[in-house]
This record gives C-alpha cells, sequence and structure tokens, in this order.
C-alpha cells in the first residue's frame, strides 16, 4: 500500500465541490505512488464546513486554516477560495513545508502573484510542490492538441482564436452578487474566464503573449441585491413603498482583446457572460502553416485536426474522439467512446500533482505560470483604460 | 444524518467499476434518505477481488456470495458478474430479503429471466426492492425526451430509428474472448447493445414491440486466442512450428432488425462490433406527428428537439445542452454548460434507487422490463433462424 | 465552335426545371464536345408548356411526343413525364435513334423496365446512347465516396445504412395528390426516395443487392381532396353541408426494409415521408474492414472519411468538403469552399451524358441499372406483402 | 412578355463567370417585371473577351467601355472589373444615364468612392439606380437573420464575432499575384473578405461602426513570381543558375480587429487568408439581450438561432433549414430540403436589381453603404498603422 498524502482543502464553495471529486475519485482509478486522503476541510463557518465536509468525506473541520497549515500531519494544503485570500495562505502553507494545489486566479493582483511566484520557489529549492487550477490543460483533447503541436503537426503557429462565452448575466434581473464587485472579485469575465483561454492558448500552442490591445465592457451597469443584502447598494427608489434595491456591477461582463505572440503569431481573445445561448463554450482554434486544430469544450471528448501534409482531396477537419487507451490518462478511465465529463480534470489533476510529489519534480501549470497569466489580464485592462492601444507583456519570456 | 444502506457488490470486472463509482459518488452529490455504504465486494478469485476492493474502497473481500447474501449485515446486492450467473445470484439474495441491483442484460436465457422476474414480484409484496442496470435511462437528456413525449411534443410517435454502434472488432486479429462464445456470453452484439437500443427506444416512447424482424451476422468466424489459451480453440495449423490457435466466433457482431410497436409505429434496429469509427454510437431517432426527438450517447449532455407547431419560418432540429438545474438529477451536479460523462448514470442509477427503497416504491427498469426486452432479443433471433420473418414478442403488452 | 447537340424535352413539371437548368448551364462552365441546344419542349396541355418553354428558354413547343421523337432535327430526347409513360417514350425515341436520358424512375414496373433495357441495349449497338436521371451519382462527394472505396480505402465492405427522409406527408391535411394513388405513382416512398438511396448505394460501393426483406407502411390512409378535384374520391361525410371530400392514399409513406448484397454485405434502408424535420435527407453510411465513409445530402458539399489504417491516437471522422479543383466536376465550378447546391447535379449529368454521346461510350447509369433497382424494390414489395421474409431479387449480378 | 433590360457587363474575371450566372439564370426562375438580357461583355483584351463571352452567352464584344457606356442600346452596366477602375467607369456610367451594378469593394480608395456615392446620388434624383455587390446579403439564411433581428427576436444587440477565414496562402511557395501588390489591389484580406464580414454584420444587425482598433499582418512577404512575370520583382538570387525570382508581397494576409457600434454594442472581426482548412468560412454570431443567431457561408442553407424566452428546458441552439417556400427567394427556387449553392446570391442579386430598377427605388447595398464600409476598412489601416489604438470611422451614421 502507498504511504499516504494527507490533504488540507481551504474553502466550501463550488470549486471545493470539484476538488474534492479529484481527491476522491484519483485513487479508485489510477495507480498513485502515493495515496491522497482527505483529511481536513477548513471553512470561515463552522457549519457551512461542516455540512460541507460531511457531503464531501473529509475526515474533519477546522475554521482556521492558520493552524491547518502548521499542522505536522498534513502533507497538502489545496486552496479554493476566492481569489482575495489565495496569497496568503499559499506563502504560509509553502513556508511551513506544505505542498500547495491553488485554484486559479492565483491571486486578484500581480503584486500578490509576484510573491507567491517567490514564494513557491524558494520552497522548491526545499522539494515542496506547488500548482495552479487550470484544469482545462487536463482534458485530454487539450492535451493531445499540445502534443500534435509539439510534435510539428501544424507547423509553425501563426493565429489563434480564442473564446470563452457563458450567458449567466445575459438577463438583467440576474442579481447582484460578490463576482461582480471589483473590490471582491478582482477581474469580471476576463480573470474569471478569460484567464482560462489565455492558459490553454499558451499551454497547446507552447507560445507566450508579449503583447495585448484589448477593451472591457460592463453592459448591465446595476442589478437588483438579493433581499435582506447591502452589497454595494446604490441609490434605487425614493419611493415610499417597498422598493427594490440595486448594487453596482463594477467588473467587466465582455472583454475582448487581442495578442501578439513573442514568435510574431497573432490571436483573438473573447470572454464574455453575456453571450446568449453559449453555457460554457470555450473554443480554441490554431491555424498553422502546416495544419490547424480546434477544441471546444461544450464537445469536450473531441478534437479537430486539419493535416495540410495530406493529398488535396482527401483533406479535412478530422473529429478525433479523445477516449482511446493511448489518449492522455484516458487509459486509467473507460473503454474507448465513453465520454468523460467537466470533473474529470480535477481527477487527472491530482493524480498529476500526486505523482510530481512523489517524484519531486516541479509540475505545471506553475504559480509562474499563473503570474504570467496575471500579467496578460493587467496589460489588457491597462489598454483598454489607455485607448486600447497595444500593451507590453511585463513579462513575455518562458 | 442518515440511516446507512449496506450494500455488497458481487462481481469485479469493468462494470464492479462503473457501479463502485456510483455508489461512492452518489452520496457526495445527492441528498439521499438513506447512506450507502461500500460493504462487501465478492469475487471468486481472492487475490483478483482483494485488489480490486483496495482499488475501488470496498470495505471487505469475499469470495462466496452465498454466504454474503444471508448476511444481516447487508440491505443491498448489486450483481455485476456476467449474465450467466445472475439469474442464481438475484434469486438468492431476493429471496434471503436483499434489495437487487443487477447489470443488463437480466440473464442469459428467458427462462431464466422469467424466474428473476417472479422472484421479484414476490420479494416485491415484502417490500424488497428490486432493478435492473439499463443506464442509459438515467442519462439527463433521454429522461428529458421521456418528459417530451410523454407530454404529448412530438404527437403520436410513427417511426423511430435506434443504431448502437461499436469498432471494436473490426479488426480480424482481435483475439477471442469469452464474449464470443455463444455458451458463456449468450448472444453478441444483439445481446450486449442491441438490448440497450431496445430498451432505450422503449423508455423514451413509452411503447412497447410486438413483433420484430431480423438478421444476425457474424463477419469474423474465428479469431487468435490469446496465448496460453484454449477457449474453443478449433484447427488452426498443421505446421510443426509454433501455429497461432484459433477460436470460434458463435456469437453476432452484426444484429439488423425491424420492430412494430403495439401502437402501430415501427422501427429499424441496428447493433454492430463492425462499424469502423463508431466507438459507443447509441442514437435513436424518433419522429412523431408534431415532432421530432434525436439522441446520440457519444454527445450524451445535448437533445435535439424538432418542433413541427412553430411558425414554419423558424422550424429546425434545436439542440437542447440538457444541464440545466431544471432537467434531470442535474440539479446535483455542475453549473450549467459542465458536461457530465458516461459514469454519471451509474451514480443517477444508485441515487434512484436508493430514493425507491426508502419510498418503498417499485423503481424501474424492472426484472419484468428486462424480461421484456429478453424476449425481443429471442423474437429477433428466431426471426434471423427462420428467414427473417416477423415473429411476435412472447409479451408486448405493458 | 462544338458542334450542336439538339435536344427535345417531353414533360414541364419539377423536374422539367431541373433538367432545363441542367441543359442551359452546363455549356456555360463545362468545355462540351458537342454543344447542347434547347430545342423543343413536349407537353400535353399547350398553354402550360408553352408557359414553361418562354420560362425555361426552349425554342419552340409542341403537344405531339411521337413526332418530336421522329424528327431529324432532333438529337436527344430527355423524358422527365411521370413515371408511366416513360417506357412507350423512351423506346420509341430509342428506335427513332435519338439519344434518351429519362428522369428515375426508369418505369412503373418491371415489364417495362425490361423492356426499355432491352431496346437500349439494342440502340447501343447502333451508336444510341441512354442514361439514367439518378442525379445523386452526379454530386461530387457520392463520387469521391465511389474513388475511395474503389481504391480500397475501407477495404472489404460489411454493413451499410441508408435512409432517405423527407416530412411533407406528416401533416394529415397535407392534400391527395396522383403521387398517393398507387395507379398513377407505382409506389410511394420506396419508389421516389428508396430507389434513390439504392442506387446510390449501390454506385458508392460498386456492390449489388441480392436480396431484400422488408414492411411499407401508410400512417395516413385517406387525405382531404384538392378542392375541384374527383381524384380518388371515398365516401366522407353525409351532411348536407358543404363536406370536405377525402381521397384514399394507396402507396406507402414509410418504407424499412434491409437487404444481402452479393459479395455478403447487409444494409439496412429506410425510405420515410413522415420523418419530421427532415426535409431531404439522404445520409449513407458505409462500414468497411479498413474504414467508414458517410454521406449527408442535407450537407451535400461534404464527405466524411474515417481512416482506420492511421494511428490510434489520429483516428477520426474526417470531413472532407469536396470543392478542391481535383474533386469530379469542380474545376469548373467555383473556388474551394464555394458551395454547389442541389441543381449542380443536373448540369453535371447533362455534361457527361453529352461527353458519353461525343465519346461513343455507354454513359452510366444505364437503363439496365435502373431495372434492378425496379427489382430490388419489387422484392421489396413482394417481401412486405409475404410476411416480410427475404426475397431474392430477380438479378443479383452485375 | 416583359420590356428587355439590356445589360452590358464590363470585366471577364472570375466574377464576371458569377454576375453572368446570376443575369442567366435569374429571369428563368423569377418572374421578373422586365427581361435582363446580355447584350455586351466588355474586356481589354479582345481574345479574352470574345472567348469569355462565347461561354458565357454574352451577345458581342467590345474593348472599349466609354464607348459602351454611352450606347442607347444598354440600359444596365454591371462592373466586375478589379477595383481601380470601378470609380471611372461606374461614375461615367450613371452620367451617361445607365443602371449600374458594381462588385466589391466600391472602390480603392475613400476619395473615388465619396465620388462614386456622390455620383449615385445625382443619379438617383434623375431615376437611375445603382447597387453594390455585396450578395452575402442575398443568401436566404442571412436575410432571415436580418428579419429576425429586426422584429426583436433576440432583443437588443450586444455583442457580435465575425470571421472570414480561407487558407489559400498557406503554402509560402503559392505564387505571387497582383492582389498581393497594395499597388494594384488596395488592401489585402481586409478588404477582400474582411469588406464581406463587416457589411454582413452590419446588414444582419442593422447597426453601423463607429470606431475600430485593429492590426494587420502579412507573415509571408515574398513568393515567388510565375515564371516570364516580373511583377514587383525583387532580388533573388546572386546564383548564376536559373533562380526562382521572387516578388515582395505589400498587403496583409491576415486582419484582427474589434468595432463598436454607434449603439454601444462590441464586435470582433477576422480576415485571413492563413486559415489553414478554412476554405471559404465567413461566420457571425450575435449574441442579444433576448437570444442569438449564428451564420457559417460553410453551411450557407442553415440559420442557428436561439431563443432566451423559451423555457428553460427547451432553450438550444435551433438549425433552421432555410429552404422553405416562405423563406426570402426560395419559392422561386427548388422544394423544401434542396440545397442552394454560392451562386444563387448572384441570381437573388439580380432579381433584386431588376426590381428595384422597375419599381424606381433604390436597391441595397447602396454606394453610400459601400463607402461606409470602405471607411471602416480605412480606420482599420490607420489603427493598425497607429499602435492599435481605437480610430472613429468618418461616418458612423446611417
Amino acid at each position: 500500500m502507498a504511504e499516504r498524502l494527507r490533504v488540507a482543502m481551504v474553502g466550501n464553495g463550488f470549486m471545493g465541490a470539484a476538488h474534492s471529486q479529484g481527491w476522491r475519485v484519483a485513487p479508485r482509478f489510477f495507480d498513485l505512488p502515493l495515496q491522497p486522503t482527505m483529511d481536513v476541510l477548513v471553512g470561515r463557518d463552522p457549519g457551512r464546513a461542516g455540512e460541507a465536509a460531511a457531503k464531501w468525506g473529509w475526515g474533519e473541520v477546522s475554521t482556521d486554516w492558520r493552524e491547518v497549515v502548521e499542522r505536522d500531519d498534513i502533507d497538502v494544503v489545496d486552496i479554493v477560495t476566492p481569489g482575495d485570500s489565495h496569497a496568503e495562505i499559499a506563502i504560509a502553507a509553502l513556508e511551513a513545508g506544505k505542498h500547495v494545489l491553488c485554484e486559479k486566479p492565483l491571486a486578484n493582483s500581480t503584486v500578490e502573484a509576484e510573491a507567491m511566484t517567490r514564494a513557491a520557489e524558494a520552497a522548491s529549492a526545499r522539494g515542496i510542490r506547488s500548482m495552479l487550477g487550470f484544469t482545462y490543460r487536463r482534458v485530454p483533447a487539450t492535451a493531445l492538441a499540445r502534443q500534435l503541436i509539439a510534435d510539428g503537426r501544424i507547423g509553425e503557429v501563426r493565429h489563434l482564436r480564442a473564446s470563452y462565452l457563458q450567458d449567466w448575466l445575459v438577463d438583467p434581473a440576474a442579481p447582484m452578487t460578490w463576482r461582480l464587485e471589483k473590490d471582491r472579485a478582482g477581474s469580471g469575465a476576463l480573470g474569471d474566464i478569460g484567464a482560462h483561454a489565455v492558459d490553454l492558448a499558451q499551454y497547446m500552442t507552447g507560445l507566450r503573449l508579449s503583447e495585448v490591445s484589448g477593451v472591457l465592457e460592463t453592459f448591465v451597469r446595476r442589478r437588483p441585491l438579493p433581499s435582506g443584502s447591502s452589497s454595494g447598494a446604490i441609490a434605487g427608489s425614493s419611493s415610499s413603498e417597498p422598493a427594490t434595491e440595486f448594487g453596482e456591477v463594477t467588473v467587466d461582463d465582455l472583454a475582448l482583446f487581442r495578442g501578439r505572440f513573442a514568435s510574431g503569431a497573432l490571436g483573438t481573445f473573447e470572454a464574455s457572460r453575456m453571450a446568449t445561448g453559449r453555457k460554457n463554450s470555450l473554443r480554441i482554434e490554431i491555424s498553422g502553416s502546416l495544419g490547424s486544430i480546434a477544441f471546444d469544450l461544450e464537445n469536450l471528448n473531441a478534437l479537430e485536426f486539419y493535416d495540410a501534409t495530406e493529398p488535396t482531396v482527401e483533406q479535412g477537419f478530422k473529429t478525433i474522439i479523445v477516449t482511446e487507451p493511448e489518449h492522455p490518462w484516458v487509459d486509467a478511465w473507460w473503454p474507448a467512446g465513453h465520454m468523460l465529463g467537466y470533473e474529470h480534470g480535477f481527477a487527472n489533476q491530482a493524480k498529476d500533482f500526486v505523482d510530481a510529489i512523489a517524484a519531486g519534480s516541479p509540475p505545471r501549470p506553475s504559480f509562474a505560470d499563473g503570474l504570467h497569466v496575471q500579467r496578460v489580464l493587467d496589460a489588457v485592462e491597462h489598454s483598454s483604460a489607455t485607448d486600447g492601444a497595444w500593451v507590453g507583456v511585463a513579462d513575455g519570456s518562458d
């Protein structure tokens, strides 16, 4: 039996459910060199944390992450809180010698992200591993895309188009949440889903963005507050009757930008929470000198591949169903043609993190990868605020 | 905390992994009235069973299903063995007062299936529940299809086309296995995947087949034996050199049939293990007097719906992404647009079985449903053996 | 300037418009060895024929096909009348030394079709050409499919699925027409569209059906007569008020059959006028030992091709857009990616017929090809009338 | 019989073939108030013009457009020359009282486009009609999209994405042509295909772009000259052996830009001749507050429509096959489900132009529409040359 790897997870929101499923399921399908166990769930509210721990199967509950990250009987700290607390928790955990898996975004600010990256690099020298949760790198189809591109199958990358489209804010009656306040969420569509598009584009191509030009827009600028809330309240109605109160939306709901990669390739990026009918549509199409690759998260078991070196009469976009045992991670799952879903990325991620810890090798995406994405997003915001002109990314090197 | 529901699973093959995932995951997402626990795994070979139990997380191991089904500390027996042992185990478990979940096919023969159905009905009178594992009924899209049809949204069903296509036997060098021997597997493509097509067609439409006409074919009639095996060996080569030995394939690799439903509707069915490029493609299209419905398991989060009552200029097949909280089972899973996969049907199935046990109501598909499917398959075999003419299904009533 | 090829067309219905477009357009895109000219349009009703001739651009009008087929200044007779007059016109024209292009079906009965085939073979010996209008052979994608299969790219054909689905009879209020009377139309969905499916399946694979088993169904058995019509009137209402009169539908609106090819391959066929939402959907998928091919007339510029000899991780259905100059006929049309439509098959057909006349070589599909399809349909009808059992096709040889 | 409308066409390249097909076919399908006749083809080279006229069926040939536009027996001048001669010919024709149909782009420069627009407006006062050949407005699906949006079916337009992707320049060995020289072609992908995307986006939405921000790129900057050519020759090799000569590419092969509409909506635009595997893919997706619309020229008979006012469980993108008689122009063509192709836009365009002439009403797109598109493209070029910042479109009003 493999040695245990004792995990504490900080946070109990939606991402907590996903990460829990990853820890729960990974050892049941993969042969892992260490056996992760779900030891402690940390949440601010003891009632909610207790409910979550019981539901998700964590061994015990704590409300004090500082104490937990210092415990000797914890090996891994998995951070799934909102972005504004990532830096503090991650740095403390790394300094305490815990391996850290941190959900994206790395942080809400570049300053924090830089500090985290420094901490991760210092920890790495001591054999402590850290990894960032861009789980779409763990969809077999995107990993296959990266392999094909790295093998030169589409030649030199010239142009890509990435869009991440959702529609949960289309209705102006959709209520105000903390996610729509800049102070707490850091960013809107840009940071939440645009970050995935940037990371995945860079991951698949192996290229890095060096400058960007963009615009951020907010179409619905005030939304009704949930009853009883005072979150960001603004003047609603002066009527004496009970009136709906409204909150001000201070983040973007649409982000459009283009980027130039260090190689000279160009890309178009869109992130929208206003794309009516698109639920969770992350599409990337990459055009190279010898072929093309296209991926769509709404059809995540497939990869489209066009090989321009085939005879002309036979060229076409081929839909590869990425469920063969030879495809990345798939051998551990089901027979060919049995579809994987959203959550499998979290199990694949857990497996890879455990493998890296056991092997003593640095896993990717690293905090440095996350910092770079953060700098890209910063540059987009800066461009948007300065007439949309090109803005260099602070660090475009790899 | 909900009362425990103690499960023993008999069998440790591929279906054991799927059922284990169902029991493991269901209580982590659904609020269940009883708390299923994975108590005992039963397997013939103690080594393999022990490995499987450790891997999948079962509490203990047994090699004696007879003893386990009699234990007082077991509430549910989940049967995932090959079909030839279903009857014996299920009947014993039901008689011992255990709720039984049985993987399809119900049995390898109609005689056995009838006995199981009688046992299930007798047990039901004593409050003991039984259910058959046609899990594709638990894909949200197929359940939505059933709802739409039951609500009259496509009017009177006239015609359907169901095909279940795989390609794992295309290569004549694919080796012999027990699944290709009639004595052990009972049937080939017909019983393995054709059964799913029949059940799903009947489930979605609410109709029952009353007569069928069909043909079974075996394109590759002998296959190399795995080295060291003597499974169904036939004369290979008389050469003095070490020669490949071959086994005789005694089941169909392609089954084509058409059926007439009691309502007068007609259907076309195909089950193939020779459909090059189709990995696990179960497609059903149903044409009614007011609309149509189409489903494809290779795109399982979607349902196609055509509503002929809309204005002519706006009619079209609509792709409903069946991941909204309002869709069946989905509320427990992920936000809209986050895709579910193959295995979620097993968790949904576990949830429904637990609910039925707690509610004291008979779950579907029942053993009687499975018996009916068995009779349809029997009728197809009979038709194939008698010049392809129409053959009545022994029991076409519902 | 190429020598003229003087065409007379008999018939002025929907097919007349399509054939006219073929003659009109072919010489404007292809370099033809003879220059077809639209000389005479023949129609029974002089008013309607005159209107059609003016609209479509025919030089003169006649109401007497017998006289026209004898004229010295006519080289080609193009027959687009309903099927019950094909035999008489075609045989007369061939005997008069005219090349004959005949719209499908070849005839309404096998006896007529045999006579036509004999006439065509006799004429061929005298250098007179005849051809049948299965225009879907002239869609570039189907011709590419035939080439790929002939080149062995999908190996041995094992199984195919062909369906031709329309929905113009779904509504029971759709009025009675002569097309729904067996005496005049010969057949329903089977002969009208099922014939295309059979011909195309045989064309693409190069195989011939040798036996079939099928069922014909009529879901809506009476339909309102158009006002003023007495076509097939049956008792409607005894009310003294003006009542809708109904006609009896005496042909099938759904035909389902399976076939065995002489090679041993099996096929499933469906022809429906009741497939709600499917407008003109002719789909064929062919599974072979080394690959698969799929075609859909609703996406007629594309061909799906699966090559099972590629590395496993890269296999997938490839969508070839069949608009490259290297593809059949395409060089004469538009640049790559500029889509062709339904009517281009008629221009391609006119080109091929003119080429065959100039070259003195027998064009395909021949009348013998049409006779064979007729025999397949006869066998389906016979099977449907005799309990659905297998019925041999009178001539399954090629 | 309708009165004649005598057409002279100036130019004999690829667009000449398309316009000829439009004039040839339109009167054979539509009931036109005037009967267009193909009287004169004008080309610089008498040999090539004569061949084209014979092939396409023009009555006579001329090499002198100035003389032709003055002739009393010509009613319409159809201009299909390269963009650098549009202004001179169109203005002369309008001043001579001829109706003018001009292929896009309106001109190679805004100054010329302004002059043409003034001439068109002056002529309009005298009852002379002019129209620009953005034929994709005449695809039934795009016209249906415009209707749905105008009817408020997707609510307020917020965001659109338009891409026009081709791949004919992917191969660096593809030879130099005049289309790649700025002096002669005016622009590259931007003006050639980006113009279509801009026009179609504005047509479908009814909105106008008021500012843009963009980048132009040329990935392959020199290409081999066709043998014997000296077009734009640059230094190749100093070897004494016969060396390939190269020409300099002076236009963009990729254009990326975003635009803000006067309404506040935002759009992303891409035009590429480097999009490997995309042959003629013009896609537009428009997201509104109540629904979405998507169109793809590679599937031109279909329109995707998402209606967010439907019940949640039934929402989805609906594929409307735009071939019903009730759809724009379709009644004149084929029965439902019989696909139209690229060239039908030219026949629909000819019909609309003839109708407008007969009705004395100004057709669209007008020269003013073309001028506006030109100004958008100018602004994109200006933005690209000035650090990619937002640049106002000279005239964003409608």
